[in-house]
């Protein structure tokens, strides 16, 4: 018998951390019974006055957000991390580790209206979002060592409100994920004398069954080794190394990209889509500026949850928990799908 | 100021698999309009003749499950993992390296009633199952370098039917999580002398701040560096290696011990709590059988997702997927209300 990748179980390698997925592409067809999700609402109002992320309500914490006409920061009123924290004492048991962790955690509204998302704000409007990403960024990339900017969207994302926002954690250290993808890029850069993402870029272009969009500045693809059902990584084409050395043109490239991947996800199974997505790029603050970051290229990941309908998703439960990471269509077909599907118009424009 | 662990931000260690994880303690107090989990139903029927885990149900592939009147074993009908499968072309590819992988996919029904959990199961009734647990055990470890017993509970655990039963995914390979144990366990016997994990019992059982249950046989500790909420871990104390290894006394404080932990997780919310749990011991199959288990020690892990009440869970998204694991109550404060919850009297009994 021949293997075939679409038909067979087996595992593929993820060489930004260097852990292995397991890929069971038979197992879409099992019938589910499980926990159904509640598909987003499309009927928010455009203000509610109960959500202290709209313009002019006051918070919980008895400050009045402010009455924003494009996008607004503000920090967390309850931060997982804060900027002045006592350090914890040395411990020399190699069981009882602790560390300090110092930051700070932001909350970045979108746009003032509660009912809109980013595929159905417009490319300008996109832009603006950016620009403001770019300019937090300049701001805390100066003192932490990472700036991990995330959106978590829909409730099936944990997400707690639905007004457009994202937020910005700020940390004095490498978390896990970053960290392990500086060794492997660092060692991927030392063998190989280029970015393994820019290689990684070239060979899928060339491959294209993995490819969902390709402009001048920006491609989109469901890596080999994606986990979440419907993952995608967004990758600079132009060899950038964080967010804000990129050009008014690359930004601009930027949000309608994102507005059309995003726009593919809605139409997927024509609902608001929930994901959680963030930015990676080479570390900063005073311990990375001097350092080369010749071995990173700049990119956006998407994990979305849902896996067959608006309402059946995927769960990291069990096996996943204990062994490893398992997914059950192939990357090829997921990136298939949203390849066919309509990125241009939105379906409740249709 | 000095650092108090219950109140300023900071990260530690997991000596398993070698990640950090965040502390936020603080983060606790902030209010909640996220998704509700639905409380899980106390009224199912004993016998649901529309479910294919019931006796005498015909399931969707036309095989009719006995009437089975203790526990009953089968095959997944959609297994992730096959025994006979081609085996993938080998690429010299550091980005598209793929595996192969072999196993299989077992169902285990604990008990015939639907209405019945872990909890509300009778010790006796818990030791047909470990003893079920132990014969599926043997008979696949023979063969399978990884076996892994694990139990999804609950729809905000993913798991699509909610009569008693886990599931058994035996691998030809040691996946992720078991193959970052092994390597960590291994090096730390290597410098010490002693299994890690005796060690930790050992200096945890000094401290007890973070002990939930202890007996002769088994402790149950919110392990230091515990990544969900309540999570904890169930520990042989006698250097057991692999859940085969148990004597009939083991078993039965075994059966015991289960049924305190997982009547307190019912009895801290009042609720059927839901968790992924599962087993991790010595690797096995041809290809361990002769290799030293010397750094092992048998435990599961529970991993419930619950936060601060029946409906409100914490989400590992956004800041989690995308940088690292974080928490939001300490692992001592997490112990001492499982410490507190009454562990003798389900909380359908009162
Ligand atoms: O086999 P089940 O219970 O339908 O499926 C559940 O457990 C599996 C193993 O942990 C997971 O891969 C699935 O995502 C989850 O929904
Ligand atoms: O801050 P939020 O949106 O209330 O909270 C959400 O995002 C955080 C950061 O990813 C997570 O730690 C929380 O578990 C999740 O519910």
């Amino acid at each position: 018998m021949q293997f075939v990748a679409s038909e067979h179980p087996h595992r593929r390698l993820n060489p930004l951390n260097g852990q292995w997925v397991l890929v069971c592409p038979h197992r879409t067809q099992r019938p589910w019974s499980g926990q159904q999700e509640k598909a987003q609402k499309n009927d928010l109002p455009e203000f509610d006055p109960t959500n202290p992320l709209c313009p002019g309500v006051t918070r919980p914490n008895g400050i009045q957000t402010p009455e924003y006409e494009s996008t607004y920061v503000f920090e967390n009123d309850f931060p997982a991390l804060v900027e002045v924290v006592p350090v914890p004492p040395n411990s020399d048991d190699p069981l009882f580790q602790i560390a300090p962790a110092r930051g700070n955690c932001r909350v970045m509204c979108f746009h003032p209206k509660s009912n809109l998302t980013l595929p159905t704000m417009s490319a300008a409007e996109i832009v603006v979002v950016i620009d403001e990403w770019i300019s937090q960024f300049n701001e805390l990339s100066a003192k932490y060592a990472w700036v991990q900017i995330f959106e978590n969207k829909g409730a099936a994302m944990g997400c707690s409100n639905p007004h457009p926002h994202c937020q910005i954690w700020s940390c004095s250290f490498l978390p896990t994920e970053p960290q392990l993808k500086q060794e492997r890029l660092r060692a991927y850069y030392a063998t190989n004398e280029r970015p393994m993402l820019a290689d990684y870029v070239e060979r899928e272009l060339q491959r294209q069954e993995r490819i969902v969009i390709e402009n001048r500045d920006w491609v989109v693809v469901v890596p080999f080794w994606a986990t979440w059902p419907f993952e995608t990584m967004l990758i600079s084409r132009n060899n950038n190394k964080r967010i804000n050395d990129l050009t008014a043109e690359q930004r601009y490239n930027l949000a309608l990209t994102m507005k059309e991947l995003t726009t593919k996800y809605d139409n997927l199974f024509q609902c608001s889509f929930p994901y959680s997505m963030g930015w990676h790029g080479a570390p900063t603050g005073p311990e990375h500026a001097h350092a080369s970051s010749a071995h990173w290229t700049l990119h956006a990941i998407y994990y979305p949850p849902l896996l067959r309908s608006a309402s059946v998703r995927k769960f990291m439960v069990g096996f996943e928990l204990l062994a490893m990471a398992q997914r059950d269509l192939t990357p090829e077909q997921a990136a298939q799908k949203l390849r066919e599907v309509d990125g241009k118009c939105h379906y409740l424009e249709k």
